[in-house]
């Protein structure tokens, strides 16, 4: 079972648009077992889209075509399936009724050019497009004794996703034995990929059902583990086992699966009890409180944050003393501790985090290169025994780090490692690097 | 002069990496004139690679292969290459030489395994790596009198674009008539790219030179003009003569060019009076800051932010008025002028923004929907004629937008946003929207 993606669109072979959605494609197709043999892209041009499918539909399985189907002169693709296929493009009033339908909705005449999208080769089915007036056009053909079947959806992703998981991917899976694939991505923080890979070496094996791989963004290394079964039970069971076999080797440096974020993950910590944090920033500039308030409810455990950029703001709003910062500079643990402790008392908050750094590309010496950045975590000091529930005097622990890259990336790993340290911290263990 | 791109690797037909290459090469080849017929992908099987590249090398005049030439099993584009041109694989003494002098320098013996990248097709000659032991192939084809250029790069980015740019462009630079192509582009933010496209029509015109064309992303849309012309002279003048015209008609919503952002437009604008600024965020939660301190060197104009993300955070760290917050509601402009008041105030800077909004997906209400966001902008009140400098009163100005899109979208056209109040208040100009 094999399949061939076509994407067709000038802003393509113009390099001015990254075409994403043959990578999202060809993952959904090898999750469910169908092997992509090659992807194509041409331009707005129905002699070199004609051509494509031709060349290509006798070797697959399945085509898949993105692109081309709305009403615009440059839109060639129906016509050019059509002439591939050696069939007429025929009006078809079911179809017609579709864009028609969409304008009314919007309150809006349709454009008579719009028409074009009800012409579909003879013997095509339609494919409903429940975002848009382009519907996508599904044909069966049968070239030198070889079936196949051709998909077209449109470029626009949010259009073509949902079509092909409702309408393309069932098809397909119909024709790969039913098997059932299930899958799930596991995140982690702190560790690079090799190290990761390493670590689950047994398991990443080519060819094991499941199979573990890992990619790695912006510092998030995650595994991905797809199980193949005729069963879904016996695919959950064997997904749940790898999944199982994962976490006994990576543990808690595991801080999330599939959609998740570390400050979601953060967040799902301190929610039960109603925790609360504050953060103190200089190099991250606001970046750390950006991410707390990314999470949609942000405001159950934050509150407020400090960007104390210069050594005057952390002197004037978090009571930092000119003595420490002139002894050992804004980029110290003392400063971040400081920092920190200030900023859960002000904000009175059960944590508080604070970061200072060096985010070049300038700044750095010999004893703090860029890159080097301190991070703070204030909590509540241990009550002494005997004593009522936890005291509102600070307790801190501080950090050095050195992280590679540049500005961007310095910044992101600096606020991503503070989250780590509180995620931790609440897990009531030490930091594993 | 037209050419196929062909990227190698099984991540790739996996969806597993999204191939940036191809669309950075088709941008590099439109510059020069040279029309990207196809772009083909294709995975780690040399039978695969071998009949892409017999079927692309008689269409086109380039034929690009990136990926593939690596030191281990899975690399297959050289063993290819020299079936599909029907010659034998060599050793050559010099490129050896290469790999062995890269390891000398990192101070390892050169695993065995990268013995095959000294072997080339008989007839080809090298391409340097500057980068890594991956040296580029250069052959030149002759299939049914069509005299084609293949070129083989790595397959990572950053070693491929250098030796595409050193070795490779000159090449099909030649080939092209030596027209030079100079490109600009010119950032804007406030409009849609329809409304933009609607003003620069006449310039917009296909096959117009110098050519003009729109892009969008994260609500900045850019004017893209490349002019192509025989002699660098010619086409600066016409380059120069269409950003004029660009410029003409949109005026001051065009805020940068090339690499700049919003952000870094907003620096060069304070840094020659040594004006600063500081922020007061509620739902962007930081962003601004962390915007504003994106650009290296931002400690010269900024120096603190408040993430005022609860009620109680704008009372106490702002002195915002309860009475004003019961009143109007924590997303009214009295808000955001009296933080923004506040933050000028207490940072003692020349100017404070303000923002707060409804970032959703919760919190909407039928006055107040997702999307609504407050700004104020606060800057010294203009001193009495005949007073000295300006007043340390605070005056300020504000206004409500409303932001279409999901939670990340609407805190990010609201950080910009307050960027551009910021921007034209500078310009002292009203805001154009």
């Amino acid at each position: 079972m094999n399949a061939i993606i076509l994407s067709v669109g000038d802003e393509l072979v113009l390099g001015q648009t990254i075409d994403t959605n043959s990578a999202w494609l060809s993952q959904q197709l090898a999750a469910i077992g169908c092997d992509v043999v090659a992807q194509l892209t041409v331009g707005d041009d129905q002699n070199a889209i004609q051509q494509a499918i031709e060349e290509s539909v006798g070797r697959c399985d399945v085509l898949l075509i993105t692109g081309g189907i709305g009403p615009t002169a440059d839109d060639l693709t129906r016509q050019a399936l059509a002439a591939a296929m050696n069939v007429p493009l025929e009006l078809n009033d079911q179809w017609l009724h579709r864009p028609q339908a969409f304008f009314r909705k919007i309150n809006r005449d349709m454009p008579e050019m719009n028409k074009i999208q009800a012409m579909i080769p003879r013997g095509a089915e339609m494919i409903e497009n429940q975002h848009g007036t382009a519907s996508g056009i599904r044909f069966q053909s049968q070239i030198a004794n070889r079936k196949s079947e051709i998909f077209v959806l449109p470029g626009v992703p949010k259009e073509m996703k949902s079509m092909f998981q409702r309408d393309v991917l069932p098809h397909i899976q119909q024709r790969t034995g039913g098997a059932i694939i299930l899958s799930k991505i596991l995140h982690t923080f702190g560790m690079g990929e090799s190290w990761i890979a390493q670590k689950l070496a047994d398991l990443m094996k080519r060819d094991r059902n499941p199979s573990v791989g890992t990619t790695v963004s912006k510092g998030i290394v995650s595994i991905r583990i797809n199980a193949r079964y005729p069963s879904r039970d016996q695919a959950q069971q064997q997904l749940d086992a790898t999944e199982q076999q994962c976490r006994a080797v990576l543990g808690d440096l595991i801080f999330g699966a599939d959609d998740d974020t570390l400050a979601a993950a953060v967040a799902r910590s301190l929610a039960p009890s109603r925790l609360t944090i504050s953060t103190a920033e200089s190099c991250t500039g606001g970046l750390l409180a950006k991410m707390l308030t990314d999470v949609p409810g942000s405001s159950d455990y934050f509150t407020q944050g400090w960007v104390t950029y210069s050594n005057k703001a952390k002197v004037d709003r978090l009571g930092v003393s000119e003595n420490i910062l002139n002894t050992h500079g804004a980029v110290s643990e003392p400063v971040v501790q400081a920092m920190a402790r200030a900023a859960r008392r002000l904000a009175r908050s059960d944590f508080a985090l604070a970061i200072s750094g060096i985010a070049g590309p300038t700044g750095g010496t010999p004893q703090k290169p860029v890159g080097t950045v301190c991070i703070a975590l204030a909590s509540a000091k241990p009550a002494p025994s005997g004593a009522g529930p936890s005291s509102s005097d600070s307790d801190s622990t501080s950090r050095t780090f050195l992280f590679p890259g540049d500005r961007e990336t310095i910044r992101d790993r600096a606020a991503k490692m503070a989250l780590t340290m509180l995620r931790f911290h609440l897990l009531d263990k030490p930091l594993p690097f």
